[in-house]
């Protein structure tokens, strides 16, 4: 690969920014890659582990002459982020963000930047459970997609040379209209995550069963909603907040639909039961073909640990 | 080991009796391994996989002059291979199952078996998302927890007998009454299986939103819970069937908790949000430290396909 962006500021040092450097850095994307955090404990990691060519400490001096700047902080502190730049910004640069929310990023940022940069936000469907400086790792995003959603009047040119830069990471792109991303990602990302936070928050919650029972008793199903209950709540709370109406909209289907087999299971509709469970079953198939998830059982971990 | 029942008879050959079976060789608990399936099918490929040392054409066989029978078929199936089993049965043999409930398992099997047997309930806490004689393996019960349900007046010999098998077999035992049992499985297991179930359910059903976008995005969290939802059918329909009520109970709490974060969201209450995401990462560590999941972002599974 060569170089697409000669020099790359990444704002905020967590998980995705961390992976995006070492995949920067892997297929030789940029001539230099800088890097900020708002704490000095992230920027004295990032030093010590080598993340970015130069840790800066503050952010003028991050984005100063950089041709892409990336927001890799909550969506909640995008606004924040963007109105502290938007002077420092080199004229005909590309102001990019990973958010997982879209409208609520486009609304908060673009009126603060410039005229004469392009903001193109965008949204790579990879992470973990984990967060911070030392949680990535230069294979996050192969083969995972990371969706583009450019504004209706944003250069196309520069569009695909982001898209390329994505495709260096290891991604497919694909271009997206706001509100699709923020209802495709309800579905497929926040309400399987608030279900999750639900389900490990009753768990914990129920006094006729101890929490040592929940833990011990946990690989009949239980210990797989804990990953992603495990996320970090910062992230999780400004993603609910910033995408109140698709995620309401999308729990409002499953409280519906979990209360139509909840009164099959009052009923003792074991026909409806049997209807629903096996109409699910095609869509594991889907993914496990698309590449987007593995066919082992347990996800191949292994029986012991 | 040494051998722990001289025969034993597994009555249904699907992934608990097949992984059993590989167990039981490993660790040479019995000297002869009998089997039984209702489809010729089935049995068929045992015998092209050596899956026991003898698989029967019916039940009667099968259980003839055994020491220990294990009911591996699903929990709405009991009662009737109880009743076809009784008669054949040896005096002084064990009865046992591996149905994931256990009040409706023992009030549909208990009154069928004749006084001279032990009737010792049992539950092995380890599965996959897979099924039938093909999916077992050997170390599917290894640091598992298998929970079991004696009567009260059954004979404290034969339950460490049985105790001692399942310890064979790789799995920490514990002794549990049945209807906490019930309870305890419909939060670690029951209700988040329906709840996968239902998540998976709302994606397939969504129009605007379509399927091949659901497989295409699903690593953003959604493809966790295709997994649990890609599970037998019909087991899953006698699960929920045959623990109504605890089922119930949990669905009525988990409603409860999720309108309460439902009304933080559409209220805007980020206080709230924060504090219930971070309450739940706990569990996530507590479950780790007791071995019972991997502490491998994402579950270790591989960055790339
Ligand atoms: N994690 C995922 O699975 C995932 C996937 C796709 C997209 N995303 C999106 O990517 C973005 C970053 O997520 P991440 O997982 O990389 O997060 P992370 O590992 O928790 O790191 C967050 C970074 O943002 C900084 N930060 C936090 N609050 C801030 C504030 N109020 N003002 C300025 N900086 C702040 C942190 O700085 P300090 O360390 O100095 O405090 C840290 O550098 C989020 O918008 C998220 O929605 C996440
Ligand atoms: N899967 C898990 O994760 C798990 C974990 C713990 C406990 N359990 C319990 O273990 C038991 C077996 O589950 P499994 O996962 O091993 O199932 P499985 O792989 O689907 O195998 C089911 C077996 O039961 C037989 N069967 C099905 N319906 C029957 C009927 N109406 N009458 C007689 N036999 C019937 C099947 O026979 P044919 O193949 O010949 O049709 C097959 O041999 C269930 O009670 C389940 O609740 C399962």
């Amino acid at each position: 690969m060569s170089v697409i962006y000669n020099r790359v500021a990444l704002i905020g040092l967590g998980l995705i920014a961390s992976s995006m450097f070492w995949a920067i850095k892997r297929a030789g994307l940029a001539n230099e890659v800088t890097g900020f955090s708002r704490s000095a404990k992230t920027r004295d990691t990032a030093r010590e582990i080598g993340l970015c060519d130069r840790v800066c400490n503050n952010l003028t001096d991050a984005v100063i002459d950089a041709d892409l700047i990336v927001l890799c902080v909550p969506v909640g502190a995008m606004e924040d982020v963007a109105m502290q730049i938007a002077p420092g910004l080199k004229s005909g640069a590309t102001v990019s963000d990973v958010g997982s929310v879209k409208r609520a990023v486009i609304d908060a940022v673009a009126p603060h930047l410039p005229d004469d940069v392009h903001f193109i936000p965008a949204h790579p469907l990879a992470g973990t459970e984990q967060s911070g400086p030392t949680s990535g790792f230069a294979e996050l995003f192969d083969n995972r997609w990371c969706l583009l959603v450019p504004l209706e009047d944003t250069d196309p040119a520069q569009v695909d040379r982001l898209a390329d830069f994505w495709h260096g990471l290891g991604s497919n792109v694909e271009c997206m209209e706001p509100d699709h991303h923020d209802l495709v990602l309800a579905v497929t990302s926040h309400t399987p995550h608030l279900i999750a936070y639900t389900m490990v928050g009753v768990a914990d919650d129920l006094r006729r069963v101890t929490d040592s029972e929940v833990v011990k008793y946990s690989a009949a199903g239980f210990r797989d909603f804990t990953r992603i209950a495990a996320s970090d709540p910062t992230m999780w709370r400004d993603v609910f907040l910033n995408n109140k109406d698709a995620t309401l909209e999308i729990l409002g289907r499953f409280t519906e639909e979990l209360f139509a087999l909840q009164r099959a299971i009052r009923k003792g509709d074991g026909k409806e039961l049997h209807d629903y469970f096996t109409r699910t079953r095609a869509i594991r198939r889907g993914i496990i073909e698309a590449g987007q998830d593995t066919d082992a059982p347990n996800f191949g971990r292994g029986p012991k640990k």
